[in-house]
């Protein structure tokens, strides 16, 4: 019997989860998707993701991929499936057929990454759980400053939880680090080809420092250059940021 | 000692809930505020909005008021122990002391309702609660000549749900219906001097299944001249409605 790679979208509400990686004790994206996949199918199934998301970060589009052993189905048929059996905090979408060559994480080019205040108490109840709160009002034009000097391909070790542990090394490419405002909702949009572990929230954490006028957006250079990561940077906490979207070559993405 | 009047803003999830209206039974908006404002001043308080919302309708900008029997506070600080003791999917804003005279029903000019369409299928988590989901491909210009023909000053009875009910009888003026579309989101904006009972609610219904084709935008004149209100008019869910803001005369609304 030959097994079939499926890639699906993945969008969550991270807010009930220990992020995406499988754990024992622990509700995780990952484990609740092997779980259904395992009920649809009989059998284990690995469910690989473009990379792993920490307790209580959202997606809207997550990559995932997985082999399925049974005789293929309609791709469409198989995410409404899973979607009758996972929880309403997670959804399937644009599940589809992909070569066995496509991996949901070494193929990926680049990603996308949004992380939301709400500049105003109270924040709305309808978006409490997405947006993180921050009261005093931020210079937006100061953060774009700052947001401009990390733009580029740069070594961001000061901007990483971990930089020692980085198995490929801290330099990576930040195609776009844009700062919009709307009413009192500031949006950080981070799209690159890769980050570092909490690098999106970290880069967060130090630009609502730069609002706020604790750090100059002319520190920027020195902090980046540095290579170290210090308490300057702090990192902003999860509920703010969602994975948007994942990258991939046209090759390895067919209709 | 003499009473203040406190006008404050209040957002609300309205998930949970069984619309604004004290009900003996059930969960309400206006008995949670009235709880919470006991608990804070050992009196029974009435507090008064600008409208009834029904089961399931959210608020971002409700407007409510009510007369504090204790001397007179720092209306920031109401507010704050109001948030304190009010569950998460209420929150109260802009609270401050208004003359006796005003009054959050009668006081209002205007009102404007926003109505969320998820015009894809499976919908976000984030916003599961928050956008009525529609598969079908809505054909946004259909919708926005019918809106066209619907704004102004008209009889509303074929678009309330007890025409007849009505105390102020069926005319009101839609100074604004506007319909944009953002990726998968469809917004539906309702702006008036005020709202028959489900008003917003029947125009998005109206307006989806002129969306979807079942009814073409050049009926709107014939059903909205009929004044009568049939099953061509369906009433949309009220999870996608959002009581947006509600407007008052500058002198009734001083700082």
């Amino acid at each position: 019997m030959s097994v079939r790679r499926y890639r699906c979208t993945l969008a969550y509400d991270g807010t009930a989860y220990h992020g995406w990686q499988v754990q024992p004790q622990h509700r995780t994206i990952q484990g609740d998707c092997e779980r259904v996949l395992r009920e649809l199918s009989g059998h284990r199934i690995r469910v690989e993701a473009s990379g792993r998301t920490d307790t209580g970060v959202h997606a809207r589009g997550q990559v995932a991929h997985f082999d399925w052993p049974l005789p293929a189905r309609p791709a469409t048929k198989l995410w409404l499936g899973m979607n009758a059996l996972l929880p309403p905090d997670i959804r399937v979408s644009a599940g589809r057929a992909v070569p066995s060559t496509f991996h949901a994480r070494f193929s990926a080019t680049g990603k996308e990454y949004r992380y939301f205040i709400h500049n105003a108490e109270p924040v709305p109840p309808d978006v409490r759980l997405y947006r993180l709160p921050v009261r005093d009002p931020l210079d937006v034009p100061a953060m774009r400053a700052a947001a401009a000097v990390l733009q580029g391909h740069h070594d961001f070790a000061a901007f990483a939880a971990n930089p020692n542990r980085e198995q490929d090394g801290t330099q990576r490419t930040l195609t776009e680090l844009r700062i919009t405002q709307r009413g009192p909702l500031i949006l950080i949009r981070a799209r690159g080809d890769g980050f570092l572990y909490k690098m999106v929230r970290s880069l967060a954490g130090f630009l609502i420092r730069v609002g706020r006028g604790e750090l100059r957006p002319e520190e920027t250079q020195t902090i980046l250059e540095s290579r170290v990561r210090t308490a300057r940077v702090p990192t902003a906490p999860p509920q703010g940021l969602f994975l948007w979207q994942v990258y991939y070559r046209p090759t390895s993405n067919p209709k």
